[in-house]
């Protein structure tokens, strides 16, 4: 089952996606994909995200692939849902996407291992998580003007129930700007799995429903500019659709 | 006004400070102090944290202060009321509390100005940020094993008006370990004020009511252990005491 969140005639919606591939409010009424307004599809809880979590891309960025994860915590104000518009600082000189794996933790998890660690995902998603390279100062843990600011991070559309995605550690993901594919990667090369993230984790804190951990980007980094549409793809897992505007649009103000 | 949350007979209440001292039930019923379980006075939002945003505290860590503010953000799981466990690791060889000025935004704040900044702040309380400096790597952003395991971040007991603090820029803070005092110190010193924060902050990312900032600690810090009483107190707002204990310790799993 594919579920999302849309904001449609006055209210919040639950939509799953129907067969013939349209978009369904609980009465049963089909929407196209861009009669919605999306939203993130789940109300996060703490969000993690991983740097340098896929070797080739720590290799682009001449950096050595961690022997600990590099984790850092996002606030939901960085979150946006599908089709969405998200702002480029107009002064910023280099802005990338990243393609990036959601996992959404479905029950409380507190020192799982890695061998029971599936049983506590609800399902997975696909998220864009956007990097202002000009502020970065510290790859190893970047600063609220690089990851935190607002709308930075499209996700969704769908969140995907685990039981329908047999394998997420073998997963193609993809980056098309413009329509021509510039990131391609598989969920195969990640330096550290997602069980291995959840045990990981779970030891040092406990993780909440809702909680939400993206698992980092593959190499193929390119710079994007306002105007660019930027679609995040991820096998089974859905397509994440997002336009950029200049930060002084006027058209922003109303996404 | 100063107001907090306890849970007591089977429900959360919000619960007020009476002039005799007593915790007011919203019926009028008194409680002592330890009668009830606190919460965090505040249903957090982002929660964000400063590193060495005093200048004798940076000295004090051999480091120059900082010229841009050094934030990280938290998770919710860190935050535990007043009058709560919280765990220290068996093997960890030093952890040290954290006396800190916690404002608590209270209107939606986006490019807000110095000048303005007061306006968004709803009111103060205490908290104590504890850091597990065995695990720290990097002062400038300490990772979540040193900042954000449950219960690492007591706050509370009450959230201050901020009408009923004239200047949360002159205040003293200070800390004691089983009845001795250990760390003293005054908003005065802060690297980046308040004002300057907020400022900051929201030409970043929008502020939401509810979210946290946790200004940074004094001077001051010492190690504490399993069975210590630590009380952290800020003139005007409150004193917020926490008990350490072993993560081991069987009495935990109940608080």
């Amino acid at each position: 089952m594919k579920k999302g969140r849309v904001y449609f005639n006055g209210a919040i919606h639950q939509v799953t996606l129907a067969q013939d591939g349209s978009v369904r409010l609980p009465d049963g009424t089909a929407l196209a994909e861009e009669q919605a307004h999306w939203l993130p599809p789940v109300q996060a809880g703490t969000i993690f995200a991983l740097g340098l979590n896929y070797a080739d891309h720590a290799r682009e960025l001449a950096f050595k692939a961690p022997e600990q994860p590099l984790v850092f915590l996002k606030g939901p104000n960085a979150l946006i849902g599908h089709r969405a518009h998200t702002a480029r600082p107009h002064d910023a000189e280099y802005m990338h996407y990243e393609c990036e794996l959601a996992v959404v933790i479905g029950k409380q998890a507190r020192n799982v291992s890695q061998q029971d660690a599936y049983d506590y995902i609800a399902g997975y998603t696909v998220a864009n998580d956007y990097a202002i390279r000009d502020y970065l100062e510290n790859y190893y843990r970047p600063n609220l003007r690089v990851k935190n600011r607002d709308g930075c991070t499209p996700i969704g559309p769908w969140l995907v129930d685990a039981a329908d995605v047999p394998d997420p550690m073998d997963l193609v993901l993809s980056t098309s700007v413009n329509g021509k594919e510039t990131q391609r990667g598989t969920t195969r090369d990640m330096v550290f799995s997602i069980p291995w993230l959840i045990e990981y984790l779970s030891a040092i804190m406990t993780l909440s429903p809702g909680d939400i951990i993206l698992t980092g980007t593959p190499e193929g980094l390119a710079n994007v500019v306002a105007g660019d549409e930027v679609v995040t793809e991820i096998e089974g897992v859905g397509r994440l659709v997002n336009f950029l505007a200049d930060d002084r649009s006027p058209s922003l103000s109303s996404v």
